[in-house]
């Protein structure tokens, strides 16, 4: 293992990473920091290419150090699909999807969670809480039954009923709790401080967007290591586009990439649109958004705590945040299955949505190379699409087509 | 490409390739055959584990000619996970899980899809219709949909409901029947017959098995070309089955593989088990199962087009075929989940209840290795967890664990 200890990007205080630790003492999320010239030794693209395709193929890059602890269900190296036919219609030939509804549990969030549970089995963690908007206390829950570890998780009772069933059947204990994932997250803490469990809250534990910032290294070598020119990921907590952001430079620093970075695009809703608004304002933080809702439920966050390090990567790259509307999301999201067949979640229908408009405004230009991040499989929002289709009798009659 | 013919494998009748085909004049269904000879010179082991983790890896042993008619969202290569802690206590410790759920639409139903779609759009077919239990409808429809073809579903009122909001967004037509399987393949085949469009249900095209064979393909090669001694699969159409049979003798044929074939075992329904009562009586077709009822619901096929090619691959490779309860099913699917963190559809659980029944009868052994084929994800079968988890209002205390 290369890491070579923890650092706060807030007040940069220090620490070891071979015991538990939560935030900061400043209370800002810690990030791992690695060896980054003996990974750049230790690793070869050539030897990268011939390993199998989940994402511990970057282990160099990870923070496990005994494969033994490793908890693994085959995550990872999801397709980059073209968008042909659609790239085609909305004058974005070279629209790409990342379609991550194509991993266990059916979310990234199996991405933080075999990297988060792999690390806390390492560590020695029991039982770990977290509140959760439903798909990442999904992909914790059944990361953690094979490690041995007991999960508590606590969601929204308006957070879509699949994911309770995950939990559920891996064998988590499953609390709904009447209002929103900040609500959740305060009876977390106090649980957490009660009874001495790991917090496994979005960025108050370092490992998580470990796993997340696969997706980057993917999206590097997918694209054989000539990046594209935008990213567009649908920002909640904003762990994605935080670990996106690290990876690259990461790979940069080990030499594999080079020159400017793609615009990293923070799309929201505009029923919870705080990172929207803080960019729009040229904050540096963002303000808890008050009453927020919107059907893309994964990224109804109204303050998130890594938010000032979504806005850096944002600045920092040249990119934006935007917001979209419920109904801009439904319309994307039968936009993408009718034309390329891809049935994503509404999260990740939003990034179309917001590629759209920026298409529109002259920020994104027809030759960019752009690549919409698709966080989840419609599969699990099934409500998104309401039908009811002729029933028929045996030996009834079709007409034509 | 690498095919010389269809050859009919009742009436050894042969049938050229490049035009549209569905049965053999006397009924039965239509093969595949390559050129094996050149296959073995075109395609290297090297070569192979340098392409990329989807199924077109295989291309020069799939029916495709012009890599632009391919239509793929970036199915395949899914993971074979070693189930330690299960195998561990059940005493199979060499017992692994052929994961399909990690799959577009959720289902291996997307590997007849991809290739059967890309080959139909290749021989210019512009409408295809099919009976289903719901996932090949799904799979078919968003294949569909890029492809350009428009997609005619019937599926029985009672199948799960997530694959009729798939068939929707794609743009498929999508109709409910108030009956069997069976009601829903005699309205296709009366349509097919009054409108000239193909007939896309299982076995009537050659094409959809080259895409399932690709199962057998994998865990070869993950198996690094030593074959499992048992293969575990949930058995309705068997296309499945018989794909992997063929796959298997197309390895042997080309010298990537030698020696003793998987014993391949038929896992059904104890509520329609025609195959397994087939064998039971030694005979060499199946006869229509009576009033199916399981909740295993993709296995529901009273009387498959195929069943004397699923008999032939099981007595071939000393097999058997064994029915399992609806219990055993719920009680498996939970198992899974709680000790490996797979979450897997009803049909794919039913494997591993054969598979302890089998290891109680003395017919798997211990030092066995056994791959349960899960053949969709348990993400689309949220009605086979019933919860009710607590509801805390904010500001509520968790309990201890």
């Amino acid at each position: 293992m290369f890491v070579s200890h923890l650092a706060c990007p807030k007040c940069q205080a220090v620490y070891a990473s071979e015991k538990i630790v939560q935030l900061c003492a400043c209370g800002a999320p810690l990030l791992v920091e690695y060896d980054l010239d003996q990974v750049k030794n230790a690793m070869s693209k050539d030897a990268l290419h011939r390993r199998a395709p989940d994402l511990w193929r970057y282990r160099e890059l990870l923070p496990v150090k005994d494969e033994e602890n490793i908890v693994s269900l085959g995550e990872g190296m999801t397709p980059l699909l073209p968008m042909k036919n659609l790239g085609t219609k909305v004058n974005l030939p070279r629209l790409y999807l990342k379609d991550e509804g194509i991993i266990p549990s059916g979310t990234f969030k199996a991405r933080g969670a075999t990297v988060g549970v792999s690390r806390a089995k390492e560590l020695g963690v029991k039982v770990l809480a977290m509140p959760t908007n439903g798909n990442a206390g999904a992909a914790w829950a059944v990361y953690c039954a094979p490690a041995g570890i007991k999960a508590v998780i606590v969601m929204p009772e308006d957070a879509p009923p699949i994911p309770r069933g995950e939990c559920a059947i891996a064998g988590a204990q499953l609390y709904l709790v009447k209002g929103l994932i900040s609500d959740a997250g305060k009876i977390v803490a106090q649980a957490v401080a009660e009874n001495g469990w790991f917090d496994a809250s979005t960025l108050k534990e370092p490992y998580r967007i470990e796993g997340k910032k696969t997706m980057g290294l993917e999206i590097a070598e997918q694209f054989k290591w000539e990046l594209p020119d935008v990213i567009l990921y649908p920002t909640g907590g904003g762990v994605g586009i935080i670990g996106i952001y690290k990876a690259l430079q990461e790979l940069k620093a080990i030499g594999w990439i080079e020159g400017k970075l793609p615009r990293l695009v923070a799309v929201q809703s505009q029923g919870c649109a705080p990172i929207v608004k803080a960019w729009e304002a040229n904050a540096t933080e963002s303000v808890f958004w008050e009453g927020a809702q919107t059907l893309a439920f994964g990224i109804t966050v109204p303050k998130a705590i890594g938010d000032f390090l979504v806005l850096d990567a944002i600045y920092k790259t040249d990119g934006c945040a935007i917001a979209v509307s419920d109904d801009e999301i439904l319309e994307a999201e039968a936009m993408l299955a009718a034309s390329e067949g891809t049935f994503v979640c509404p999260e990740g229908a939003a990034t179309l949505s917001a590629a759209l408009k920026l298409a529109a405004q002259g920020w994104i230009k027809p030759d960019d190379r752009v690549v919409l991040l698709n966080t989840g499989s419609g599969l699990k929002y099934p409500e998104t699409v309401q039908i009811s289709p002729p029933v028929l009798n045996p030996g009834d009659t079709l007409p034509g087509v």
